[in-house]
């Protein structure tokens, strides 16, 4: 493909595709989304809009930091891919969005995670007891999205998304098992078998939904499905790179924060199961406690050359290009021809070349 | 009515009735419900099995402690009060009372209630984690029966029982809220509102349910949602009166626990806003810290005391005979024949007359 350069430095046609898809995407989504939780008793509105991002936490008006929108994306051009109108999907897609923020809603409480698009998450503001309410809220309005949908694709995608929910409430359990678990005590599949299920499954369920309410068939339905999934994985595995060598004022995350937290990252059990010294290095840093209150930079930049030297990195960057190939495979059963299949192809490059 | 003898003392007909049709609701609802569970990934079955009473916390089988199941009864009675076939509204039954136990796992971690059903709290035993990603996978188990369910009232059961659970929501969180101001800034009108969201939103909804699954116009299902409403906050009032001074080996709860806690429940409030100087004892008495480690007994039986010397247990128990004439008169609306709503009314007669 042509680069083109701009400001930002050279980007492909592929990147400049997906950033106008991206972009159409929030343009349509967005008062959909907003509509759904004005609809919402005042005190589940106040915590849903500051979590979006459309309030501050005094309740006033803020500047919506626009979030990537990736999964209504997934939707709107998964329908568009398989023949389908897309307008006629879009509160399906804002339904594969609200449910992926109550589940950010509710992850940030079970993770003690205190950052979130570059503020603090909700349940620092509003305290444990709201920031579930209002995910459990969040959950409930996707599901009467589509249940007043009179769209013929609308049952079958509120089963598939809830079904989604049920797979991705089992891949944050195993996710909050494996943290508690030794470094020593963790393997790569468990990891990649929760990551899938954590993330690869919503990734995969907004692409089904758009094959549904496109009027696709069951494997073209089931193939889009496994191209989210792996594209998904691939997603993961850059964003666990990104959240060690990234750039905080980019991720709107603390440089490190996992590392210092010991958390166990994609990269990390991977350099932890390289065998090499320094993967050896990295379990004698992670048996320690985390770190706290100073030291977490300077362990954190430890750490990060341990999984580096250890291949930690090396072996992100590579599986994520697998797993993208695997995507590919997937979506050429589902979308046979290249030009229809072009939009989604370009949002899987686009979410596994980002460098922030 | 005819008062007939049994070995547990003087019941009446409607006492029989209602008795029956509970049981016979527990028959219809109880395999599918367990269906519903089993088809849930393990970290979450084990958890649920657990929450429901099917299993102990070490994963071995127990002899499941029958709740009361009043929700599903509530919807397969109204299915038949409205001449529908209470058979095909089994899975709705079953989505309630799924979404019915979604909401009691996120209660108990949010109040950090230690006992249900007579056994520890779910996040007691696998942690709030847990217990949250439960109750969420629960409501999802709930929307995915309704949105598979082929019966052409299923989607706007699916739109109305998502609806109630964003009022639950509310109603939960008002619920916090009420709890963290003093004893004199909270009105009755405020506590009796935030029972109609948190009780009485999901008894109406579930007779609406059965109306909807036997094909009733708008202004039926809106009534049988008055009724349930009208019959909830009375059954809220009763279970209020018998936190207090119920029986714990018969309600499964400590003795006064609620008291000793300083929780704001409707006989309290009403005895806080009497004006009388037994009002002002309690007040005096909630203003001081929650008793704790010894001192609950005394303490829970002084409160008590204040709250029927200051008439918060006559008036709790003349407004659930208040509220239970309404919720008469909206049966009336739904269902004019009396013959056809003696299910009903001898539902909601029961749960406002136990006594444990």
């Amino acid at each position: 493909m042509t680069d083109t350069t701009t400001t930002a430095g050279t980007v492909d046609v592929t990147g400049h595709e997906a950033a106008e898809i991206l972009a159409s995407a929030r343009t349509h989504v967005d008062p959909e989304l907003r509509r759904a939780i004005d609809s919402l008793p005042g005190s589940m509105r106040r915590i849903a809009l500051y979590h979006f991002g459309w309030e501050h936490a005094d309740g006033t008006p803020a500047a919506r930091h626009p979030g990537k929108a990736v999964r209504p994306a997934l939707v709107l051009t998964a329908v568009r891919a398989l023949g389908g109108e897309p307008a006629t999907a879009v509160r399906a897609a804002a339904a594969v969005e609200l449910v992926h923020n109550f589940t950010l809603l509710h992850d940030d409480v079970m993770d003690r995670d205190i950052t979130r698009r570059h503020r603090p998450t909700a349940w620092r503001v509003f305290g444990d007891a709201d920031a579930i309410l209002a995910g459990d809220a969040l959950q409930a309005l996707a599901q009467r999205l589509l249940a007043e949908d009179p769209h013929p694709g609308a049952p079958a995608a509120a089963a598939r998304l809830a079904a989604c929910v049920v797979e991705l409430c089992a891949g944050q359990h195993a996710d909050c098992a494996l943290e508690r678990r030794g470094p020593d005590e963790v393997t790569l599949d468990e990891c990649l078998a929760m990551a899938e299920a954590k993330t690869g499954a919503l990734l995969g369920c907004a692409c089904a939904l758009g094959g549904l309410y496109a009027g696709a068939g069951s494997e073209e339905v089931d193939a889009l499905d496994g191209f989210g999934r792996e594209a998904g994985l691939a997603f993961q595995l850059i964003d666990d790179v990104i959240g060690i060598w990234g750039d905080p004022g980019r991720t709107g995350k603390p440089a490190g924060a996992d590392l210092a937290a010991r958390k166990k990252s994609l990269p990390v059990v991977a350099a932890l199961a390289s065998g090499t010294p320094a993967g050896a290095e990295l379990a004698e840093l992670y048996a320690r406690p985390a770190a706290r209150t100073g030291g977490e930079g300077e362990d954190a930049a430890r750490a990060a050359g341990a999984v580096e030297r250890a291949g930690g990195r090396d072996w992100a960057q590579a599986h994520a290009a697998d797993r993208m190939s695997r995507a590919v495979g997937q979506l050429a059963r589902a979308v046979p021809d290249p030009e229809s299949a072009g939009g989604l192809l370009a949002l899987a490059e686009f979410v596994t070349r980002r460098t922030h």
